[in-house]
């Protein structure tokens, strides 16, 4: 190669090294990771921990909750108030019965929490858990919800988890992952257990 | 339906009811989670969050690891000795140099720290980051990662991560799960962040 040519392609590098920096920037972004495999709230709770760790305060809030009392809200009822902000729907007895009203109001009630973060720029990472399923039973309105979440901080990112997230949610992410179920411990009629599985 | 039909019904009933619970049993799992989208490290971190909720101790190591200060190494540093056993490979600049040999030698005493984890029955969940590469780039013998991860503690569940994971992995699971990318942000040009990607 001679030094001519040597010479032109370092500077045709330099041109797109330029360009490429310029093209990459920093702001919060929206993850929804959706399919009907294990792993979608973990990798929530996995980020908010990540984020925790750098002394960024996160928001956690979670739509759906069993009557069993879960290892992530008893984790972050430890840091309530100071670093976290969590909440989790109280379904009570209304989730398994035929209530749709009180489910409405149930998931209403968490919507608001939800949105108070959204509104807060003190909080670097947001989760909502489960929400795809308040979008597609019908219970929360799609459009309030991406409303909120467009005019949330500049810096602040949103974790969406759920099974099935509509269109609506795919076009709103920067990042979309689905969990596809290659084999789940179930099958061999392994129970779910704590610490694992809630 | 007859008094007499009602009460054969419930029999048959009780008795499904009985064999299932008896299908049913308890005892730890291994977790894979795969696949080339985002949430997959961050998956084993929320698994291991929820076990730390309820109060279990954890073992957290990982093969590889920037040259970043990550959010879970700040995370687990905290607790480290108390009720998380943490490692992360200490790879200095020989992860990108072409030193197989260095790295050979990184990944055999990271493996040490990980067996043993599978040899200690306090703890409850063992999360192996990014195991995957180390079989696929050959660094690690993949007879000597299954004999351990087979003879752990019966209660202890462990959850290997990262992309590629290999035919012997997903035999030896019980749970397998795939992430797909469907969009990542740095497509958009957002780079990599702290808080959320590492």
């Amino acid at each position: 190669m001679s030094d001519d040519h040597k010479i032109k392609m370092q500077e045709t590098q330099r041109k797109m090294r330029l360009a490429q920096k310029e093209k990459v920037h920093k702001r919060g972004v929206v993850i929804v990771v959706t399919g009907n495999g294990k792993g979608k709230s973990t990798s929530g709770f996995g980020t908010v921990l990540r984020a925790m760790g750098h002394g960024f305060n996160v928001g956690v809030i979670q739509f759906i909750k069993g009557k069993w009392k879960t290892g992530e809200s008893r984790f972050f009822a430890e840091y309530q108030g100071d670093s976290v902000y969590y909440y989790a729907m109280e379904t009570g007895f209304t989730w398994n019965t035929q209530d749709r009203e009180g489910d409405i109001l149930h998931a209403e009630k968490t919507w608001e929490h939800a949105e108070k973060c959204l509104q807060d720029d003190r909080l670097k990472v947001v989760m909502i858990d489960e929400l795809t399923y308040m979008i597609n039973y019908g219970y929360l309105d799609k459009n309030v919800i991406v409303s909120a979440i467009k005019a949330r901080p500049k810096d602040q990112t949103v974790i969406i988890t759920g099974r099935d997230a509509c269109e609506t949610l795919k076009e709103l992410s920067d990042t979309f992952s689905e969990v596809m179920e290659v084999k789940h411990a179930y099958q061999e009629g392994i129970r779910a257990q704590k610490g694992v599985d809630f």
